[in-house]
């Protein structure tokens, strides 16, 4: 095998035939296969079936730091045992946290949302009442994140990422402009490139000194404990890194278990500066009585504690890691050696971020979808579904099984690589 | 005991040092008592205690309907069995209802706000860029949803209540204004008189016709099932009579079980027609990618269906009828020969809604508190916190032991008594 870089017109046209065939073979098996989301598999909904037990006594549900009862109305910031656990697993204090329901999109939708209506802290007005909303949107992203943009109206700017998390040249630059009211951040394992943020990222992004007042820095901390692969990668605290930098405020952080314990039915929650907090929660307290503490007790009894969630992500990794290696193996055995496109090699996080031929990966998602493999649409994880090489594809391996993984991930090689000859011929 | 009203001033000065130092012995006493929020009992929370451990196994979290699994992401609409369930309890069908979290509040909240950002099925533009929304709020009524409106800033137009409802001559005058977007409905059991709204009340309320083509009726059917006495009492569909009445999509109806299951931890729906309920999940989708629906089928299997839900309502009016009772017997004793107070006499619900003499609300729980007494503030079941006459007391008895009730229903009667003794000495 060599880059198809180095074939002739002839070399490359043998190739195409050859692609082609493998093609009309791989359709003719009538396949069925989703990459389309990161959901975890049937096996990691299993490993938590011990929680749907743990309350069994109404002595169960009591707090066991302060004794208030999570079946009764109130306590509208959560348990204060659920709080330490948040605080210890995002390495802030309990005082910065709510622990809320099971969604954090809900809470970070909720919190833009309020910015529109209510406006800030630090907002001279809502949001609602100014002629523009910009917003920094690092991609390849979250598509949910650019949702929330859209839906509100706000002018998406597209950011690059890089291996270190968002170029901070471009958005030290843009933040000049007081129209530039907030960014996404998933500082770990980003979604979908699967990055870590560096520490010097990390600092510039804490030290940052945007025109607007009521600048909103989204820390989306959706992996914060979610390696796939070797030991448990400690990150530091945003709140205090911030706060030392004189901007306590400009940042609202978000984690779940949605992928920890139960998708959709775990418990999130969100931190930031006590100011903030209580800026927001004043806001918050019209919208809700209370949380529900019974999920909240149910958790912080079944988890304990960081070290319980670590070791429980163990249980995850081991049925996560096999799926990603059989995607980066495909990839290393069936497209490096032709040089035509990149990937990350994540060992953390729900996806793997590939970068296939450009101009050709809306072609190639199209070929998958003829050959019965549903991927996650071209362009989603760009603002306003545009990715401007139209080059970058999120696999979500966790879902299927391996055997079914292998199936698609044999469809996808054949899909990039057709479609790349398609291109590199003029056809 | 004769009325105040037929007393001579020596009379009444009389009964004020009798009043006063019975006020003086009961402050002696020191008490710590609460009447302030409708929280069910210690008791009540302990009669589901089954349902904690209803969930055990991989299987039990299968949609008994259709297979699908709690636990994974996504049937954003709810559980299958849960809509069902919900339908059935309202008279609904399932394609009318939204299975969503444990709180109604955050689904009104929800609904109002998206009106202001984006606009409902039939607005022309979002709320926010109208020069003046205004609100009908029938009271007395729950303060929690003024608060909702104070919270956006909308006007909030008074609607007297009478035993059969809001007073439907005024509300029909008042919707001929076209800034008018909206009225509170709490139709049985309202909060907190008590009141069960008429059939003709309803039946007007159906076939309105307000000048806004979107207006939204706001039917918070909280207290659907909450007999304390006698038998349950059926209510009529919302939805198919406005629909009958070409009003299909101005009304969304809520409801949840945090008074039958557990406070802050029950399941909640929403209920609209279908192109409502289509067009706003197409807003809730950018805010949520699926509800908790673990609680769900721990709800559905542990409720089963109506007549479950039916027999545990019994269970807690075993608990409410005697709290019910000890405050009405001490009305009826110590005061209805007075004559000058009034109260509503419920038999569901959670409140006891009483009117004391005009011009001493504030007094008598000013009284009230410097005996140890804390009751709902007065005016708060008004609009801006005005009572128009100072008069309504909201009494909320279901949190207190009986014993602790009977204390502090007492110490009410003896400051109702000298705050109207206090107006008519001219003290």
């Amino acid at each position: 095998m060599k880059a198809y870089s180095a074939m002739s017109k002839e070399e490359l046209a043998k190739e195409y035939e050859k692609e082609k065939a493998a093609f009309e073979a791989l359709k003719g098996l009538g396949l069925k296969l989703n990459m389309a989301r990161g959901k975890p598999e049937r096996g990691q909904l299993d490993i938590t079936t011990d929680m749907l037990t743990v309350i069994k006594t109404p002595e169960d549900c009591m707090d066991p730091i302060d004794g208030n009862d999570a079946r009764q109305y109130g306590t509208p910031w959560g348990l204060t045992c659920c709080r330490e656990l948040w605080a210890e697993i995002l390495g802030c204090k309990a005082e910065n946290v709510l622990a809320a329901g099971s969604s954090s999109l809900t809470l970070m939708y909720d919190t833009v949302s309020k910015a529109v209506t209510h406006g800030l802290l630090h907002s001279d007005k809502p949001w609602k009442d100014l002629p523009k909303v910009k917003w920094l949107c690092p991609a390849p992203g979250y598509d949910r994140h650019f949702r929330i943009c859209a839906s509100f109206g706000f002018e998406m700017i597209y950011v690059p990422m890089n291996e270190n998390g968002p170029d901070m040249d471009v958005v030290e630059d843009l933040i000049k402009d007081e129209a530039v009211k907030g960014m996404w951040c998933v500082p770990k394992y980003s979604n979908p490139t699967g990055c870590i943020y560096s520490a010097e990222t990390i600092a510039r992004i804490a030290k940052m000194k945007p025109a607007a007042k009521d600048f909103l820095l989204m820390w989306d901390n959706a992996y914060c404990v979610h390696e796939f692969e070797g030991d448990y990668v400690p990150f530091p605290d945003i709140l205090s890194l911030a706060a030392e930098n004189g901007n306590a405020d400009m940042v609202m952080e978000y984690a779940s278990t949605s992928k920890i314990t139960l998708p959709g039915a775990g418990i999130a929650c969100m931190a930031g500066s006590v100011d903030n907090m209580k800026y927001l929660m004043d806001l918050w307290d019209v919208q809700s009585i209370s949380f529900d503490k019974m999920n909240q007790i149910r958790h912080v009894r079944y988890l304990k504690n960081k070290a319980g969630v670590l070791e429980l992500m163990k249980k995850h990794a081991a049925i996560l890691k096999p799926k990603f290696d059989a995607v980066l193996d495909a990839l290393d055995k069936e497209i490096a050696p032709l040089e035509f496109a990149s990937w990350n090699r994540p060992v953390g996080g729900y996806f793997v971020s590939l970068n296939v031929m450009e101009g050709t990966a809306k072609r190639t998602l199209a070929l998958c979808k003829e050959a019965g493999v549903v991927m996650t649409a071209a362009g989603a994880t760009f603002p306003y579904g545009n990715d401007p090489h139209d080059s970058n594809v999120r696999v979500a391996p966790t879902l299927p099984p391996v055997a079914e993984l292998e199936d698609a991930i044999k469809v996808l090689c054949v899909c990039m690589k057709l479609s790349a000859l398609e291109k590199l011929l003029g056809k």
